[in-house]
């Protein structure tokens, strides 16, 4: 627990949530700013700061509550589609420094758009150094 | 697996990519069109559509995986922050009917602008309506 924390005190009861999913580990609650109408974070109860810091258990447990919510957004609010987000860090648009899964219900003409923008590496073999970096650090 | 899926080709050896990572039943390897240097894909070896139909002890599997190709990108690229994206149908923007996971390094000036514009309720009780059509169907 992070006293400060707006998400931890969600968790507390100290800040009100619209919740849809709470079990020992884990709550689904309504984003208030939503990107689409329906759009639902899913949290660890405990606190981590980051996906890469927090115990793997914990993602696992948080990935299937993802998928649960997904599923009910599909069925309960006939989604086409579904966008699932996870950031980390203030430069990849991070606010609350608690993770945090995104779950967004995809309609046809709902607005919102990912600026999704293909960039190209240099050569073949930036790409391959790039992955040489990754792979020797995992 | 599916014969003319493009990333059950590349599990198969048919397609060439640049690998980071592979288990029996996962592998990680370069997006040639990434959003930044470094951008890495995640996916099951078997072929599931959607993260609503893959089982959910694949999409376990995929997160502790996820979770290790971010480690490395912060480690290996020195990544001030990870984005990770997982997109659902075509409305969504998923080209590859394969269920993935973007994991994508960031930094300080990468260029890379997530077009994140929230949206409004009408009333609160308009989103209480909609946590109960996810709960209902949960």
């Amino acid at each position: 627990m992070s006293q400060d924390c707006i998400f931890c005190k969600i968790v507390r009861g100290e800040v009100p949530a619209t919740k849809v999913f709470e079990d020992d580990d884990t709550i689904a609650f309504m984003d208030i700013a939503p990107v689409v109408k329906g759009h639902t974070l899913v949290i660890p109860k405990a606190h981590h700061d980051l996906l890469v810091n927090a115990p793997v258990e914990t993602l696992q447990k948080l990935i299937a509550v993802v998928q649960r919510v997904a599923t009910a957004q599909v069925k309960g609010l006939q989604a086409d589609g579904v966008s699932v987000s996870q950031v980390n860090g203030r430069i990849a648009g991070q606010v609350v420094p608690h993770v945090h899964f995104h779950v967004i219900p995809r309609f046809v003409s709902d607005g919102h758009h990912a600026n999704w923008m293909p960039i190209k590496y240099a050569t073949p073999d930036e790409m391959r150094q790039y992955a040489e970096r990754i792979r020797s650090a995992l």
